[in-house]
Formats: structure tokens, sequence, C-alpha cells
């Protein structure tokens, strides 16, 4: 049976809930990472996946710039760079260097793949899409990689920013 | 160390996938589920959530008809009608019917919440984007409840359409 209650209250039952790090170039050449939740894939042919990110995040202005940006999804080993590039703006900071997450070239666009992650995957922007308070960045995938040594995803798996690998 | 992949091989690495069930009344009446693993909020204030369609369904004409939805977020013992919902088209018939599914009344939209869900959205269509070969149907929550005994979500946890819920 259900009872109406918050939305705050209900949107508790999401977890765990997948998480993406989308990286991506600002006008000085830093690739930038960033931790979202709000995530889905759009389109089967062509791929194409989309993020959700309020507009005064760093990152959207990095993907504005480059107009291209990976998505990577952090394995289960990947909790600590993954709750750091969450949390802290790459305005001040270069949070690759900071947190020695390990990086290799893209081959497609201007932007980096986490060595570690699960997988990573090429995207140029196609659309931007205003909804609500947050900013819908739409990306063709044009290139796509997979960890050597298979890795489970990370997810978040309670409120307040907790992560784990799912068995 | 990353290795370059296929598409279609590298997002293999995206389970567990989250999954909901969208439901919208058709121009006969008949409320019409279906099982959607493409979908995201997109806005925290106000609520919005994302599902991505393919314009063939017959998910898209009943929500382009009652503009509004319901979001269901089915509970991890719901396996067998959400396999059901998500391999059947409404056009020939009445799935909730067949499947004897359990539905309540929805308090701000003319449409049917799930009672054994885990949680339940009622959303107003606020929006649609094209996006490659599908379009997103992007809805604004008006009303929100959760199961009055707490259950875990579905999720597709392996390609084929094997569904669980997570430890």
């Amino acid at each position: 049976m259900q009872k109406e209650i918050e939305y705050t209250e209900a949107i508790k039952t999401k977890y765990p809930e997948q998480i993406v790090i989308p990286i991506a170039r600002d006008a000085e050449g830093k690739a930038n990472p960033m931790t979202v939740g709000w995530t889905t894939i759009v389109s089967g042919s062509p791929a194409m996946m989309a993020i959700a990110l309020a507009p005064k995040r760093y990152t959207a202005e990095a993907i504005r710039h480059s107009k291209c940006f990976t998505i990577a999804f952090p394995s289960s080993e990947m909790a600590e760079e993954t709750l750091f590039f969450g949390t802290r703006s790459g305005r001040d900071i270069d949070k690759l260097d900071v947190t020695g997450c390990a990086v290799e070239p893209a081959v497609q666009i201007d932007s980096v793949l986490l060595t570690d992650a699960a997988a990573n995957f090429e995207c140029v922007l196609e659309n931007e899409v205003v909804t609500g308070d947050h900013i819908l960045f739409i990306g063709r995938v044009v290139a796509s990689h997979i960890n050597t040594q298979p890795k489970k995803r990370l997810y978040t798996v309670a409120p307040g920013g907790k992560m784990d690998g799912l068995s």
C-alpha cells in the first residue's frame, strides 16, 4: 500500500544510484572530473548519453568550452577519488593532479580517460536542454573503452554520499 | 588500463541498471505500464524526472494523450510483472489486468499508482526532447508516495532482462 509523503523523503528510495564521472577540459586545457548521479542513456543508435548539471558547475563551463566530454563509469575501487571529484570545484584546483588519479588520452576527443574506471565513453556535445534547476548535457558517443581487468561499477548506496560496489 | 572496444560491448558494464515503470492512460482511459531503464532525475527544485522512450512505443502515445504519467519504482518482488510490462505492448492488451498487478488511484493526476512498488511519483508532462532514436519525456513531480512497508528497488542486473533486488 502507498502513502503520500514529501518528495524529498520519497526519493530516498532511489538507492543504489549509479555514478558517472564526466570529464571536460576548461579554457586552460585542464581536464576536470566531476561526480554525477543524474545520468542516463538516451539513444541506442547513435549511442547517446545525458548528464544533468547545475548551471553554476565548473564542468558545465568546461563542456561548453570544449564541446566534448568523457563519461567514465568509476570502479568500486574508486570511492575516495569519486567523492573528492563530487565535493570540490575544479575552478580552484586540479582534481586529477591532487588525487593522483591515473588517466590516459582519449582517442577521438580532446579529453582524458580514467585508467582505473570500469569503462569510459568519449562524447561529442550534441545538445543542452534546461530542465528545472539543472541543464541536461546530451552527448553522442564516438569511442568506447573498458578496463582490461573487468571492474564493478561504483554506486551511491545511501544518502550522504556513501559509495560502494554492488554484489 | 583501458582498451577501445565497440560501444555495444562496453555498455555491458552498466549493470546493475535501475528500473522505473511509467504509467499513462491512453485515449480509451486504460492505464498502461511499461518498463524503462533509461531514466534519470533532471531537477531538484522543482523535482523533475525524465524517461527515454522509442517513438513507436504505445506509452509515448499515451503520455502525449494524457499529458501526465506516474513513475513507479518497482520493488524487488515485482520482477515477473516488470518483465511482462517491458516485453508486451499495451496496444493489444491491458497489462495491469492480465498480470493482476495491484493499483490504487493517483491523487493529483489521472493515472494510477502501483500498490506494491517501492515508490510512485506523479508527474505532469513538461517537455519532450528528441535524442537520437529516442524521445526524452520530462515530467514535473506533483505528488510522491512510498510503500507503507519499506521495499527494495528492482534492478536489471545482467544483459537479457535478468532482474533482481540488490543487497
